[in-house]
């Protein structure tokens, strides 16, 4: 069945109320009328299955038939920290990293970020990517739409480290030493609803004085496996990982 | 360091000679000489650092300094069926997967493939697959470059499966209903140097009749998370949840 989400204040006992793009994709697109069936969540973990009971030009209604738990957030809140690659390989990360369950995406400047966003185009490339994870966050029927943070500097990435349960760095370093037991140490250490903070660098990693000033503050490094992976790599064999440990295998 | 593959042929017990498209690489790209050092691996877990002796204009020689033991391998061997998916998915799949350590790459034409394949076409774009496999291999230190294999139909499919020591789909239904526990059994049940085929559907999915025919020969349906996931994130899952299990839980 096909899936939109809504804004809180669109849901509510007994009525969703959509508008917008969605309103086009619902009438126009998929060309549904009154009596035709949807699932709508509200981003904050209410799901439900609605019935189209009003189609018009630019507003749509459809009634509470039933309210769904579809359980498909994962149990513990995953923030990707990714340090600006090149090209649209952040787009890559939001869309597959949305389907494998991130609850956020921070991007930061990292010193080998060849890519600048400058404010302007930091405001487009934000919007853009907030669509991304809504269509990818509807393909995969999540719950919620993950939040794309404002660009942040490794300054402004530091202080958030004390704000989360976990903070792991995604570290080749750690990969070539063969270095393999941390990532599964630290997830085994982690509960439900507690949240981690993976940090990973762009194309050439992270500086030797970065992983300090990040070290310092708690951040763990970690290896991913033996195998040296891409920068766009890394963050889905995270979430990957994190789904196997907490969805799979308990 | 920057790292070739080469034929068994080409690595004798003292001596690295490199020719092909390498070399222009090495010579042009990468503006080595003599003195300088590189890593060779024959693709058979043979792997070396060796020092350049001769650059020519079609022919590099280096001598052999140091046998390696990289140990970049997963210790279980993943083939990965793949539904042919639209577009450059497929190179997506072969780059990441390769990354993430699958042994061989599997295309096979499913029901729901919108894509099809001819003689001619094939060939082209099996050797354009095995070349980003190669580049990939490269990248992150793989030993051997994945295999990809011919399309193959469902029925040539099917009579692959006995040949493996466990077989997995990658199953959307199963997800839906909350089936989480096969994975893990599966991947518990397999000691090391074992082989599995993980199947994965095109876009759409497999089609009842395709996953009938696949668990009467003895695959087995699996759901890898709550979340349904786009056809080229599937293999990436189950690489990444491999690797976790294998390479970092123990």
């Amino acid at each position: 069945m096909q899936r939109y989400f809504v804004a809180q204040e669109q849901m509510s006992d007994h009525k969703v109320t959509i508008t917008g793009e969605d309103v086009k994709h619902i009438g126009r697109v998929m060309r549904m009328e009154p009596g035709d069936e949807i699932v709508c969540s509200d981003g904050h973990l209410r799901t439900v299955r609605c019935e189209i009971s009003l189609v018009e030009e630019s507003l749509i209604e459809a009634r509470i038939v039933e309210e769904l738990v579809p359980n498909t957030e994962l149990p513990v809140y995953v923030t990707i920290a990714q340090g600006l690659p090149k090209g649209d390989k952040l787009e890559l990360i939001v869309q597959k990293g949305t389907e494998l369950g991130a609850f956020a995406f921070l991007p930061f400047s990292a010193a080998r970020s060849i890519v600048k966003w400058d404010h302007k185009k930091a405001g487009k490339k934000i919007e853009r990517l907030t669509k991304i994870a809504k269509e990818a966050a509807e393909q995969s029927y999540r719950e919620r739409i993950p939040n794309i943070y404002d660009i942040h500097s490794l300054a402004e990435l530091r202080n958030q480290i004390s704000s989360f349960d976990a903070v792991i760095i995604a570290y080749e370093e750690s990969a070539k030493s063969g270095e393999k037991m941390k990532l599964a140490e630290i997830l085994q250490s982690l509960s439900v609803s507690q949240s981690v903070l993976v940090i990973i660098g762009p194309e050439g990693g992270l500086t030797t004085t970065e992983v300090e000033q990040l070290t310092e503050e708690g951040a763990i490094l970690c290896g991913f496996g033996p195998r040296i992976l891409r920068t766009e790599t890394a963050p889905l064999y995270a979430l990957a990982a994190i789904s196997y440990h907490f969805e799979l295998m308990r």
